[in-house]
């Protein structure tokens, strides 16, 4: 059985909700990041890069958000959650998904983890200041056009909503404005009226 | 005809690499950094990100290394650049890359871009010198276990060590030590020994 190792808080929502949304067996397994449970010996023999999500399948491990939500789209194509059969369309959302991993969720780090990039308490807080502004950047381009509404792909839905909607949980606690994003805001409320959204957000508190 | 835009010096390499390893009939279009050129409104209703690279298809744009080099991976399956028949070997080569872009490039950009993260100059400076540890840090997971050898993915030859091959070039201007990645270097070396990498490279100078 597929075995998912997740934290509350962080980016391991996104293949999470696919996990779910598939009905794919699997086991999810909470790292206490409080307690460094991703920095035990343990846990880097499974997976070196000590983060998550990381899922352990019978071939190995997959990390990675972007893979991730494209080796599910693979496993269980019958429930149509990438356009598998369009290598543009499938371009589009890959693009889509590495511009988050890339660009937004770095944008992101830089309020809550700084330390991967200086040791200067006083850059650390630098960078934090500019964080409303970076990530209001990147989630302007995306409410300008990259999300085509209603959801991401347009009329179909796959995971690169799972992957937004992640990420748009982090605009209030970024400071960023969100009264300038007006469909960002309706997609992630669409997504919210899932009750398997609602049950899997439920661990992710 | 595919048109790809790209700038020396840039991660656009990868891709570059790839058309023209496929033989794809491509323009390849520099933009000059310097000047700006990917913030004209010209390149920005192309691409509003202001990056490269930048394919332009029949169909509309592609970006994003990893999701670029997926698709041309499709588009020209018969050169056998990617796993596509094996969706676990597939997962794997995309993390791969996923972890070049969102952790390894981005720990580079912190001595080259340190604007997009912070306005304090003094900030900028603390982040470049933690830059030769993050880049470091990166490279040893890679030099210990993510590189398989002789190419990134074992015997077979793929995207992946294009991608490989354009950040390992940015090693010595980061101040990383080199010596502990011997591994690292001498697939540099292979890559270097084909002449059609010889050729690009003389692009990104």
């Amino acid at each position: 059985m597929l075995k998912f190792y997740y934290a509350p808080r962080t980016c391991a929502l996104a293949a999470h909700l696919a996990l779910e949304h598939l009905g794919a067996p699997y086991e999810a397994i909470a790292l206490n990041f409080a307690k460094q449970a991703q920095r035990s010996p343990e846990y880097l023999a499974l997976n070196p890069k000590g983060r998550v999500p990381a899922l352990v399948t019978e071939r190995g491990i997959i990390t990675e958000t972007p893979a991730l939500l494209l080796y599910l789209c693979q496993r269980y194509p019958e429930a149509g959650l990438a356009p598998l059969d369009d290598i543009f369309a499938l371009a589009e959302m890959q693009a889509f998904n590495s511009y988050l991993s890339s660009t937004v969720h770095v944008a992101h780090a830089h309020r809550v983890r700084g330390e991967r990039w200086t040791d200067d308490p006083a850059a650390i807080e630098a960078m934090k200041r500019k964080v409303p502004q970076s990530m209001g950047d990147c989630m302007a381009l995306i409410e300008n056009g990259m999300l085509r509404g209603p959801w991401v792909m347009g009329e179909r839905y796959s995971v690169a909503d799972m992957y937004l909607f992640t990420i748009a949980g982090w605009l209030e606690g970024d400071g960023v404005d969100t009264s300038k994003l007006p469909r960002v805001l309706e997609h992630r409320a669409r997504m919210l009226e899932d009750p398997v959204v609602q049950r899997v957000c439920a661990l992710y508190v």
